[in-house]
């Protein structure tokens, strides 16, 4: 089985990123089916076909024109030096604090006397971005011996001399009495395009319309929507503690001086703003979820 | 423990269909609770009581009157001779494209010299639905020994002359590369009730309601709720985009020229009209799941 | 690691009421992310930081003010003799029929002689609440020798001479053949405060504005929003079926004699509701799941 | 694929029993490896091959000459009225206590008034072995509604009239509350063959010498090997608590008034054994596990 | 269910022992078998009835009488004051290197002031052996709040003073950063009985068959059996590489000048060994598995 | 944590050759345990520390000198290019016919027009083995693109144009209907050494030690230990059926005209060999595992 070049050929991400990535498409109303004995997934949308690539090579396979559009992280494309030969329609940012790019550090034990770049010189250093962290000492004059690691990366900082790790929190980076010299890259999610596909106007369009999907499914998953009775003396008042940014819809409820405002918030904006709306006179207060904001 | 006569007698099916079951109840309004140890779970409705029986059985037990009503596919009604014998009360249809009723399909390997059904004259085919499967070659004036097959069937193709076997999407039948000669049967799953039952006026209501809740929540889950603000100048034009069979829900906000339409879609549909609604002018669109649709 | 004393520090129970009381928080707002190497989950609210430790023992670190706040049973609140020295910010009832608060009965083998409190003179009774058993006994003025019993407490009863266990729907006790003498104690979930904690006003009002999003979580969990379109004719028929103390929202469509009704119901009166509604000339009729509801 | 001909073609029950057939098979000296994918086991002799099958057709396909041989229980010989047609090759008998052939046992509910087989005249029973319960019931010249049943048969004792249904320990029936009327069938393993395949002298000797390290596998595993050093002039007292059908072997040791003394014991008598033997002078007492045994 | 009087009633330990004990007494030659949903577990000896118990319990049922022998960890032996109030028949060594006695140490953290036990005045430590701990401070006249702790004991040395936690190898007080002051108590697993059934002869006898064969097994888990031929001309240098307390069984080949040596060896000792017998001029050298060593 | 220079370093390979790399050393004799969390395994053996690699680097780290020697594949060493820069201690073969050497295959689809190696000009090629595929080419003076594969190789070949993947049996090749081109590289399991390390007595006779024990454990695994007793009158009878090669051990039993006869077998022979000692008047054979096997 191959993909026929008359459909929009996606590669979605296997591995780590596989579960998100599918439930991420679930929400932007995109039904992707994989079984497990197939990288074909199926996708409920008949002009669309996908496959399953490792996130580390999805760049190369766009570039090649094996996938028109395909999602991966920054790093592989700056890894495999594919920035300038692929469109990137979409970089999939995320509002909440905890959802922190992505950043590979050079890093050395705590008791180590490296303290600047400088003091690699003549080191070994392990890594998975070989070709980024070479370039990365070039930039900076230093000769450094770097290796390629296969996994539990972190523990060769100890082994050899340094290491370029992945890192979110900086959790395993602690947890390995390690210490950051410098952050090499950061990196987010992107939504690629190969560029002759990018070309064929009922691909692109198709492809505008996946990310203006994903755009809204990803916004609505920190948001919520807030409804609320409010009698209509003490309207302004409520009006003024929401957050600028957002114009409240307000319809008259019948026969009644009370109105209805309804308002979609930030999730984190709502556990402030629940006690000081109840306070200025608004009552019958609800949440509910939403599936898809499109300002 | 038994199940009493004054409650409405649930049959519940086990195996690879109970934990939709389960689900879809839940998402109905009622909640089914199985103690691993039990066959009798715990329904939150003190007026039923539920049993756990194979898929296969529960139409025989209905006929029977062990229990009054229960859930199973119409496959397993006809290899039971049951048909006449209950009220279908509803059709659990899905509109999901990949949703698919199951088919029962007679087949032999794709290297196999037989090409219809007549070629079977004194060959032996494995099935689990031994009495259809006799009731078809006899339609067909055929001579066949139709043997009980356990599980594996698709490999009996390979070993007897041909198997008729339960596919959903045919993957199983292409992944054992075999040959699709006939349809025997299209199963879906049925709500079917005992005849002395449906007869008894307060047990007839209680399942009318529990199939209307049922229908309700199969058909929540395919769609969506859609909010957006809309100028009203701009209002024919973008509810012109909305399905015809739609009649959006129109109010007009407070002291504003802008009104909110609401509308419930497919959520097939919204993939398609959310661009289009954007560029008609269309603001503030956010769409929300649904736990029911009663039209 | 420790907990700073400038953030409100909150025990969160592990074992069987984590991943509950994980999701109960997730609702109200709050995101706590237990890292599997750490007994420090993670809050997304830089004011709070959180240790797991077990429900049995929250409250007693409540009382020594090395947390303070914490979610517990009011069981072991009371075996660990602290109801006087905490604050009792909010107790975590449930609306479902099924979740009634745990209780801990005094139970022998059926087939005992022991009919009441009075026959345990100079008998041996096992349970995990030594105190709290004890304490009843004194009560009671009976003469018993109570050992502390870990784990498989049921089957003690008929090893010894008598068991006080916890039990919920009553079915362990049932399944074991047990029979209830007494209740000693019923138990709900409490979220409690250390009095120093309490004094301080912005602790205080951190813990009052938590009690009051978990409590709209929690009331939003067996409640459903729903909405219909009803004739204006219509209007006070179908307003009549609605349960008295909810007045439901009423919004006049624009430009028809049709309004849109919108209520918050309890999800088990939904179920009866529906079909009621359908008759009385409601259409587009839909229900929708909440977040959170704050009357 | 398929089974060639020219090679012994061994059935291997599938499910239940597929480990514990799979390990024996290990212990007589054939490594039988299951690719998750397939119902073709591999072999490492060039001349078998196999098939995973159901253990209750392993025997109709016997018969059928689809396999030449195979393992499966004596109940399903009997259910499917094979016993004549097939050369029954081994019974696979185990001499451990706890290993007792398994039964199909008629059980009522214990409070049912049903106290012998001829109460059973007009009632329903549930059972997975149909022909076998109809033949008994005619037999015993009384009229039962006999019905196949789909799993949990034990509940069935009490939704119907009674079960036939399989127990080892009679600790699922003791379980359920129920009560057993009468034995049906008593089970063992078989070891069979198809009638010409035994015609065919390879594929016989093939198939005895199977059965004999198959024999000797089961005999090895019940058993240990004890080695002993006893002075000369002890040893007739030692050789005298032996079991009488056991003959040692006894081997002078070099330059020593010593013999070393080696036998084959049940494990079971082994534990009684030990004490005695070094009570009465065996010194350097070891024992070692077997492979096989043949004596 | 209970334990009948005229058997020996074994305590088996429930949990983190459960397995090992179970495979300890299927290689002394008893078979128990847990029934998932039972206390008791069945013991292919009429004789013996065995029920579980958690390993903190067993002394005090040992004392009163519940049950006449079982295996329990000496730490809840002392922690239960159940020392003098027991027979202690055999205590459960292991010969190899890892398998160190448990220890419960006294620790703080790395970074704490305390340096001796004196330092605990007025300080809190948690322990799960609350007596034993208070009697240590008591006996070192130290005046320290010892509180139970509920599991995660090793992260409460920050949140408190100090703790009071087991430790095999050291490994998890490391990990936690802890520093030890103390070690309270060192703890084997022991074979204990009821004073009273051990005045019983019967009882007594069969406990001590018991503990003969666990004490053999438990010995040949580390060792091995070793043979080899050797030219009778070196059978002195070989033997002087043995272990001097083992004497070898010899045993002259029919018709040669060569003979055959057989050992059992700590499978340690084997490591070593091999290399220099096969030098010394052995030949055939195998090692094999035992099942018991009785010397 | 690091090695230390006066230990014998050892690099275990992690992921799927762990588990039966462990495995082997505790048949040999060492026990390795690995705690979760830690890449040092614990060692029996105060001589010898570990750390877990990946297959893929350990050839690497022992030429870089991190460690001293470790179990790795061939193709790795190759593919890192540091077969001369190391001492090959041992490979580890397997006698069984399953145990096949893994090959590394340049495979295209069924359907492919590419017949050898020449018609790969110009094309793409997928593999893990980058290096070892561009040097294959090369000498074959074929310019082919080729490129590192990050797992689903397989799927590649119809992706690209061909793969170099690996193969045990052959049948993941024709489960995804590939064609071999040509075999790239053959590759077993080695016990390699740092060159300097090997200078250094006592680390050589460590790691001779080491593989002595290593090949004997792996010799014991498919060979059985098998005593029996024989008349002498049959003796020369009996011998002759054994394999020449091996020299069976005779001893005279006491007081009797029969000898027992000892002999170590391919566990493969032992199936034949079994059924003609019995008729040749052999009686009480026993078979039994082994541990090691040193000749």
């Amino acid at each position: 089985m191959t993909l026929p070049e008359s459909t929009l050929r996606l590669g979605v991400p296997s591995g780590s990123m596989q579960q998100s990535t599918i439930e991420l498409f679930a929400r932007a109303g995109y039904k992707i089916s994989v079984d497990g004995r197939s990288v074909f997934p199926r996708v409920d949308d008949e002009q669309i076909s996908a496959v399953l690539f490792r996130s580390q090579e999805i760049s190369r396979y766009v570039v090649d024109g094996i996938i028109d559009c395909g999602l991966c992280g920054y790093d592989w494309i700056v890894e495999n030096g594919n920035q300038d030969d692929i469109v990137e329609i979409l970089e999939l940012t995320y509002s909440r604090a905890t959802s922190l790019p992505a950043r590979w550090v050079l890093a050395v034990p705590d008791e180590s006397p490296i303290k600047t770049v400088k003091d690699f010189e003549g080191k070994i250093v392990a890594t998975e971005i070989v070709n980024t962290v070479r370039r990365y000492f070039d930039k900076n004059s230093v000769k450094v011996n770097v290796e390629f690691s296969w996994g539990t990366t972190e523990i060769k900082a100890r082994l050899l001399d340094g290491i370029v790790d992945l890192t979110e929190t900086g959790s395993s980076i602690r947890a390995n009495n390690l210490r950051v010299i410098d952050t090499i890259l950061s990196s987010t999610i992107r939504f690629i395009a190969n560029k002759k596909a990018w070309a064929i106007p009922w691909k692109r369009e198709k492809m505008e319309n996946v990310a203006m999907l994903l755009q809204g499914a990803i916004a609505a998953r920190s948001k919520v929507g807030l409804k609320m009775n409010v009698p209509e003396s003490k309207l302004s008042d409520v009006i003024s503690f929401l957050p600028a940014e957002k114009s409240p819809t307000v319809s008259r409820l019948a026969d009644t001086d009370w109105v209805a405002v309804e308002v979609i918030l930030e999730d984190k904006q709502e556990r402030e703003l629940i006690p000081r709306l109840k306070r200025a006179g608004a009552t019958g207060i609800i949440t509910y979820p939403l599936n898809k904001v499109i300002p």
